[in-house]
């Protein structure tokens, strides 16, 4: 079980303090997990964490969640609400009580609705909103501690292990569903509890879609299969691709594994504190566009990651974020060709002191089933 | 494969004639897959639809998305960026050459965040945002089409056989993690894509969490289990609960499925045009208060479903909506003893000219395995 982590709490008000802000309106869940190991998607009811500069925060949930609340061991108020009641008018109360006239209120701009912040205004209409807490609180969850990375690399273990499971279910004819669906079992079995999403197998050319699903299509002899896999652990998940040979695989299958691996490992041997999220990229592509793929690599080369596969930094072009210890994310360069085939090959990793970790261990090279 | 809707798209456009607005800023992915058929969650990627009153809309998106936006069919403009490219720039730009001074543009309040609302103010500083699209939108799809109906009858379906597997592989000792695995790979196996949501198998008082997590709890024998499951069809969902019997039940548990079980039937038989949601909620609520387990339900009996489970109409005290065919909900009384046990028992309906038709049917009296 995650438990609440005062420090993190502290570092966030103590924002608050030195920018003369008098509350923090919390409304992304992901935040409120992180600051205090209480994590569930509200979906359109209302999860919601004030923290004060100068006095104790507290959280309001519904009330199907306020036994989980507390048994993460969230010491502060905790309010519950009703369906059928208009939760936001009770979160406004709370804060009146605390705090009468609030001049500066800060938000996370780059989650709370319009809708939300429209009534959050009419309630406290005097106050100033021009405070994005968005790029404050991603940059504190951008640089993961001991506790983080420990769980990043239990649920990267746990990928490996599945990626051998769906290995072992590989099959000439069978659909790509029936593999993940092995891949998934297997990997259940183990108590992993959850996906971090549904897992993805492609098939020869169905690879050339980077954004397709998992079909009923059956594999095919003498092609690549593309899978793209992760885990949960305690919140933090894993996210890793391979792709791998069914039968013999072309020369030309052979040329683009490897070109892709080529840039995978260049941008991973390349980490390190001080170089740019930019400059990342840039290797992986070059590598891929010298070898006449260029326009078959459509996306960035990587995401941030921890809570979710949704976090900074992103390792693109036009970045030009510095790299420091703690930072986690993707390296994972990819080949589309329209009709033909797709290689993605993916590890997430830690930046250490002199460079990386990654947090998944599966032979990268070819391999043929 | 789900194909792009014309007449969605007519309404749609039709009320922002008659409401003079110039046009609509489509944020949410959801009414995107339902006004185009092409459904995909863009994350921290912008994906947006523009419709104007005058002209034909148009659609941006993720470059690794616009394969798939043309395969549903997509007839008129689309434009895609790249991960490093500043796309709400460009769709400030593709509106422009449109329509060099929108008046009115009406956006979807209730899910476009401040801060992308803070860059479209910026870039169309004169114009008037005060309409809000969101009830719009969520009227529009409270009533389901026939199309819409028959994706969620075969989901149900779905549903049914996920339940049967699952109650196959109960056994005293195994965890509820193992019994939802052998559940959704039984269900993959049958070429269902995805769960709408992670199965949830609970076991005795594990269940009196309603929103907990399936475990690696052992099932105890003598004891109730819960499931709750859902599948994906075609972008349709289903969303069901049993609560069955393990070994022999005591009275106790008896007393509390039969009391859950008849504020079920009792809603379900009340359902038809021209009564109000929130009476739905009292006919079961009331049940089981009488019953004296009424602080034990504590959340209300349904919420909308369609292409997710988190849709309007809410069933609940206070909503006054009058019921009409073609509204999808679910209705699923709970009792959740802390301790003890939880009994939840959920069909998603619909509402037909004299009544409703469930989309589940597996069998809702206590089963014994």
């Amino acid at each position: 079980m995650v438990k609440f982590n005062q420090t993190r709490l502290n570092k966030l008000q103590q924002t608050l303090i030195n920018k003369q802000i008098d509350l923090a309106y919390i409304s992304d869940f992901k935040t409120i997990q992180y600051l205090t190991g209480f994590g569930s998607n509200p979906y359109e009811r209302i999860l919601a964490m004030i923290i004060f500069a100068d006095q104790d925060p507290f959280i309001f949930a519904p009330a199907l969640e306020v036994q989980v609340v507390k048994s993460v061991g969230w010491p502060f108020d905790l309010y519950g609400y009703q369906d059928n009641e208009d939760g936001l008018s009770m979160i406004y109360s709370h804060i009146k009580k605390r705090q009468a006239n609030p001049k500066k209120i800060a938000t996370e701009q780059g989650n709370l609705t319009l809708a939300r912040f429209n009534r959050l205004v009419a309630a406290f209409p005097d106050a100033d909103y021009s405070f994005n807490l968005t790029p404050i609180v991603e940059h504190q969850r951008l640089i993961k501690d001991t506790d983080e990375i420990q769980k990043l690399v239990q649920a990267g273990h746990d990928a490996d292990l599945a990626f051998a499971a769906g290995f072992k279910a590989l099959k000439v004819g069978k659909t790509e569903l029936q593999v993940a669906a092995e891949l998934e079992f297997a990997t259940k079995n183990r108590n992993v509890p959850e996906m971090s999403f549904a897992t993805l197998v492609q098939t020869a050319e169905h690879a050339a879609d980077p954004h397709g699903e998992t079909s009923d299509l059956p594999l095919k002899d003498n092609s690549l299969v593309l899978f793209d896999l992760g885990t949960v652990y305690q919140g933090y998940i894993s996210d890793a691709s391979r792709t791998v040979a069914l039968g013999k695989p072309t020369d030309h299958m052979r040329e683009v594994h490897q070109v892709v691996l080529e840039a995978q490992l260049a941008a991973q041997a390349a980490v390190k504190p001080g170089i740019t999220a930019a400059s990342l990229d840039k290797i992986a592509r070059d590598i891929i566009t010298k070898a006449g793929y260029g326009q078959y690599f459509i996306h960035r080369l990587g995401h941030g990651m921890g809570m979710s596969e949704h976090e900074y930094p992103s390792i693109m072009q036009g970045n030009d974020l510095i790299l420091e210890p703690g930072m986690c994310f993707s390296l994972e360069p990819g080949v589309y060709i329209p009709g033909d085939l797709g290689v993605r090959i993916e590890d997430c990793i830690h930046v250490t002191a002199n460079g990386c970790e990654p947090f998944t261990h599966m032979d990268k090279k070819l391999q043929l089933f």
